[in-house]
């Protein structure tokens, strides 16, 4: 049987011992989990962001997987930690919302709250659940550990609303930038199952002020320095430039409103 | 038995292929080896900013493991590479006070000078002895060289003296901001098993022109945006601010002056 | 036998899901492999950059090694994938000259394109074919499927000339920069084996409108701030400057132009 997997997705960065921690933590208690980062570099507290980063890795991840977030901006309050089963995976994380996004993918899910301190690492300090918490739960979970053994279920773990676009009176739809990525590309939350429309029909896609009206099959087709809609890999749209930035030149950041509408005239470039 | 577990720590960042290839030599020679990185982004040169991330990481790692330490700006001078064992780990590093922390935390320890070129990756180049010299040594050391075969004992490994506070003639103690972390928080040299009195008597801690007043035992305790006093996850004092930078609000850099001192007047909010 | 190591470079950036989706893929195929990263920090869509990186970083690996390399501007477009064999090491990547330098140093390869699409993951998307085609590409290789099964022999990799210096008409080199590195070390393509003269006699280097006329053995024979030319270890020429960052003393970004000559003058400081 090849040895558990355990992926971490924190806010983390790269210069601390944070994440270092956490894994020194794993390792002591389970030497055979096998440890694969997806980011240590969310934005710090910023949980619509780490809640799709993890929703477009999880399930390029072998069955039986442990994914451990930890973006926890209310680490120390009386926010919850919970491990839910999903698909086939297991998620630990703060009960903040981050898991919406699986929540939303997964027909049926099971969450429980972690409340079985003896797989804690003593003593548990206020400020960092991610090494003290997070960490040995996933760590005992690799060892075989059984959900049921850290906490009952609960009914009513945090969804946030992020991920679903809204109609709008004017017969639009009102969606957010979920993530603008490395390339500039901006990820939205218009999904392709409801949106591929753009390609057959006249559309405008509107950022701050600017409107989008170009459907492109790929980066290559569009000209340098023009902004247009694609099917992002991780199947919502995105607005992208070949080889420029998007979200630099039309002025977005994640978490801005994006509008979208059936244009009644042809689609023409954006000016 | 598990794998033998080799940890680094460098100030290589990761745009460059420093650490990459410190970790080929390193599976080349033993390729059982178990790679976890501590950081890789600690500031160029910045030991203190090193010495503390290793303080902080390596004991949460299991015994027998060895930490591989290249922050190295003396590479190719007369600075002496060096192997220590303490606290039942074994560390690979420049001799340049990057283990000053480590010294300090364990109770006995034996340093050797690395001599034993047999061992090193040839030629050994001038500018990058992480690959040539340090990597290697690590490799070795789980493949299960015994240490004594890399050189003898040294009685002189240095010592900087960033770890430890002093008392001022006022009667105040005179610290320095080890770190900034990722999230501002200001990680400071004031100890919590000496300065713990904080939680109970009026203090103020001074941090550039401003004085920081308040004691907060979580995160969530304090107003958004109010610089507060907390226990760090690291055994030492920190200067927070929720969800907010810590650091760019009181202008503090790791490397400065602060002082603690008991106040006579009543805690009260920084103004 | 020690599992297959494949070794990831990319321009994918840290705080995305691209990077760790493709670990998960390949896990999923090949749960042995061992998975090293070299770097994703690549500036985005800078080839050269990315080839030297990977010719830095290949052989200090063990034979066999599987390199997975996507820095991929033109992805979705009609470039092809490619399989090379070269130096007992295996090289996965778009045909866009990221593979040059590896090319450069073997002495035989054998470059095939991939066409063999049971191998990909579906449906292929048309931006992230690091995740669709490179990665199970990798994995599948890992697992033993012989490179022959991916697609026959092409006799035209894409070569790029950015390895070589070229002489001048009147008598000197002209050259560039392949990389700024972390410490603004400058990295020339000006080989040591061709231009070891500069330990003897005297030369200038013309960097934007200043020359260096200084060559150091190492970084600690230089005077803090003063700008030199060291033998860089990855066999080339580098400019550096004793801790300081010699790349924004001379205002010098990767791709710029450098010229080398014989001084009739004794070398001198630069001024």
């Amino acid at each position: 049987m090849p040895p558990p997997v355990i992926t971490l997705l924190t806010d983390f960065g790269s210069s601390d011992h944070y994440a270092g921690a956490m894994k020194g933590v794993i390792v002591s208690i389970c030497p055979e989990a096998r440890l694969i980062d997806i980011s240590h570099d969310i934005k710090p507290f910023a949980i619509p962001e780490a809640a799709y980063t993890l929703a477009q890795a999880w399930n390029c991840f072998p069955a039986g997987t442990i994914h451990l977030v930890v973006v926890d901006p209310g680490v120390g309050s009386t926010r919850r930690p919970v491990l839910a089963e999903a698909g086939g995976h297991l998620f630990v994380a703060p009960d903040n919302g981050v898991l919406t996004m699986i929540l939303d993918q997964a027909p049926e899910y099971m969450v429980r709250e972690i409340i079985a301190s003896d797989y804690f690492r003593k003593p548990v300090s206020a400020t960092f659940h991610g090494r003290d918490i997070f960490a040995p739960v996933a760590a005992h979970l690799a060892l075989g550990v059984p959900p049921r053994s850290f906490g009952d279920r609960i009914d009513d773990p945090l969804w946030l609303g992020f991920s679903t676009p809204v109609g709008t009176p004017e017969g639009n739809w009102s969606g957010v930038a979920l993530k603008v990525d490395r390339f500039g590309n901006i990820v939205t939350n218009f999904d392709w199952a409801s949106f591929q429309w753009v390609r057959e029909r006249p559309f405008y896609l509107q950022a701050e002020s600017r409107l989008v009206q170009r459907y492109c099959s790929c980066y290559a087709d569009a000209e340098p320095g023009e902004p247009f809609v694609i099917k992002g890999s991780g199947g919502y749209l995105e607005i992208s430039a070949n080889q420029g930035d998007a979200a630099k030149m039309l002025g977005v950041n994640a978490g801005q409103q994006l509008v979208i509408a059936f244009s009644s005239e042809p689609a023409e470039r954006d000016r």
